[in-house]
């Protein structure tokens, strides 16, 4: 009856790191009965980071209620992107650097949510606070989280706090984190590996905006037009899966993680998403959403405002 | 244009001294534009340890977006418990030690929150994470707002970290804590000065509970003959209170602080009481909680999960 330690669902590496990194934490503190785990297989990326640093990955779970009654979230608190039991069971703990919704508990708990770049950088600030130590390894993990959320510290989400943590990881770890973060955020980039479906998957996230069901998944990449050249097989499967989950809006935006654009295709509430961004599709069902590379901070709140209309 | 840190309505001792010792910390992170304000008139409990610390009482405020975008919460989370206008400002930031619930933010924010004594508690343990300067009256004022929630440690709320704080504030404080500890608590306590509706407004909160509209208000004595001489002028406040803003359950509990003791008296939903506690209401209408102090810990979980059910 360990307790388990998860990320969001259909987990990227700031996730899946922020578990290790965070079971670790718990240990430090005395507490040797947790398992870090998964709620979804890994990502190219984040496979990258492990099998790197030599970090076996965390066993996927689908449900919490069946092996335990106590967990910590990490890197989420939003129930629609939590295990899918989590009602079942008593959260003790969160640590996390997203909006706070849908989310409620019976009981007074640890919360600890800061507005910076990774959850890894909350847990780093945690780890310096109790002068807990950290392994080049831990150091390496934790960077790949930062990285990752802040696309070696470019999106608009990096605070200076981020880049402070950064140089420090950077005298902690073994290796180079500007070379070696290039190199990862490249690995997660291999479209052509992937089937439409997986692409528009693998990075997904579902939030309640006024009542109404929005999916918002976000594809990396280092050229666009591998994103246009199979953009009506990329809108047949976003439709298909719409009409599967009942979404009322499902958007997609692709970033060219090297020149820090994107650009937006959406099915459903577009009327929504024009307003959000004071911009319009264009003939190609596009748009171009200059300078977005960040759901968090630059697509999720201009949404939830809009919805909120 | 100030950011304003307060805690719940029908202020406490720990939700006054929180905001006053949150603002102070704000201003030793360099961010000197903030004001704590209290979202109602001080209880003679609090006015006893701000009078004798020689601190003004904060301003009292009924709205917040008329004079400010940004706002604080301290030693509260929950939309009915805090600023009318919540919806309407942004919240920066929440310090809390209660259960999360009703909360949603568009963005990102910062949040720490621990299941320990008193909001000053974990107020106390920023400040030392941050090395910043306690004075003498910040520690009496700390101290003021955990010695409030705990009932000098006696409440099984009370944590080994919350008896290691109040160790370390009486180094820090001029007084001698356990003492003038004893002489705040009975300066709540002076139920003959108060009308049967200050009593139970005094320390009154709203909770939702699976849809229902709970009401749960605590109030403290040395003499629990003093509600009973009294009890059914209480009563018929209460119901007045209940049919004029529809409680589907009005809980009020009176504490022996003394003898850690409470009886209890509920009009609505009595049966989820009786099966929340496992306890009948005895002829007198009393339903006896032997060894009740804590509203958080040992009346709102059991209340909350019987409305679930």
């Amino acid at each position: 009856m360990s307790t388990l330690i998860f990320g969001h669902q259909s987990p990227d590496t700031d996730a899946i790191t922020s578990a290790i990194d965070f079971a670790e934490y718990k240990k430090q503190s005395g507490d040797s009965d947790v398992e870090a785990v998964a709620l979804g297989e890994l990502n190219d990326e984040t496979k990258f980071a492990l099998d790197f640093f030599k970090v076996p990955a965390p066993r996927v779970i689908k449900t919490a209620a069946n092996e335990t009654q106590h967990v910590i979230l990490v890197d989420h608190n939003e129930a629609q992107q939590s295990v899918a039991d989590r009602d079942k069971v008593t959260v003790d703990a969160v640590i996390d650097h997203h909006r706070l919704a849908n989310f409620e508990t019976a009981a007074p708990l640890f919360i600890r949510m800061e507005p910076i770049g990774s959850c890894n950088s909350v847990i780093y600030k945690m780890y310096k606070e109790q002068g807990f130590k950290i392994t080049p390894t831990t150091a390496g993990l934790m960077a790949s989280g930062l990285i990752s959320d802040t696309l070696l510290l470019k999106s608009p989400t990096t605070t200076d706090e981020d880049k402070q943590i950064f140089a420090e990881l950077q005298k902690l770890a073994d290796v180079d984190l500007k070379e070696y973060g290039l190199k990862m955020l490249k690995a997660g980039t291999n479209l052509a590996a992937k089937s439409d479906k997986e692409l528009i998957d693998a990075d997904a996230k579902s939030f309640e905006m006024s009542g109404s069901n929005v999916r918002i998944a976000q594809i990396n990449t280092v050229d666009l037009n591998d994103i246009y050249d199979r953009q009506d097989a990329i809108l047949a499967a976003m439709q298909e899966e719409k009409d599967a989950d009942n979404y009322d809006l499902f958007l997609v935006f692709a970033t060219d993680i090297l020149n820090s654009n994107s650009v937006g295709y959406a099915l459903g509430a577009t009327d929504k998403v024009e307003a959000a961004f004071g911009k319009k599709f264009d003939a190609n069902k596009r748009l171009d959403l200059a300078g977005v590379v960040s759901r968090k901070k630059q697509v999720v709140p201009p949404l939830t405002e809009e919805f909120a209309k």
